[in-house]
């Protein structure tokens, strides 16, 4: 089948630098983030307000594409399955989704959110509005 | 920034076969459809069943990728807004987000879901465990 490209509209900034800082879930105590935009991008923003659920698209960009079955929630006790059953950043697509509120907007093409589960530096794909009826 | 590839992992079978075909959003009438994955990939299907509710990312193949603003709701008197405020599937990365639930796993490379707004033929990027607190 066909392949597509991706280039990424931005960065996320993060104080999680390394995988072992990472919680397995962001209810599990990710961080604040911010979300800078290539300025190419930045006027896609208008519209973004402070308060607003937004779902966002990373590039794990650290992710194993190979990996088809895992280990449930990473413990060895869990048993395998299929990859597609899980949240497991090693998958063949490695696209992160992230639910988040927006708290703050900086300089017109920077996003400040809580909570993200993200590495530092890991490529932004997309931001979308969060809607409860589609998400 | 660099680029980063999507392979596919399969595709949509739908009874929606051209845009006009579509609703705006899942919860206004989007139909059920088919995920068949290519044979390479099936065996990350492995944990799921029936019932699950998923998350399933989709490459929009028909996007117009240098969109950067847009009408709200696809009408014009809602006004013009940053399209990363929405939902239009026209976005720098393509790529859709909906959330199905299982219906049947039919010959271990396809799953029945609803429901599903995407076209017929629709790449197929990646699928996820719906997660309630983290979406």
């Amino acid at each position: 089948m066909e392949e597509y490209f991706v280039a990424p509209i931005g960065l996320v900034h993060s104080r999680l630098k390394n995988l072992a800082d990472c919680p397995l879930q962001e209810h599990e105590g990710a961080p604040e983030a911010y979300l800078e935009l290539n300025p190419d991008y930045q006027v896609g923003l208008d519209g973004i307000v402070v308060g607003m659920e937004l779902v966002i698209l990373t590039w794990l960009h650290l992710a194993d594409r190979n990996t088809l079955k895992c280990y449930m929630r990473n413990e060895r006790t869990g048993g395998i399955t299929g990859v597609f059953s899980t949240r497991s950043p090693d998958r063949p697509n490695p696209i992160g989704m992230h639910t988040v509120t927006v708290l703050e907007i900086v300089n017109r093409n920077t996003l400040r959110v809580y909570p993200l589960e993200a590495l530092d530096s890991t490529p932004l794909l997309d931001i979308k509005p969060f809607l409860n009826s589609a998400k």
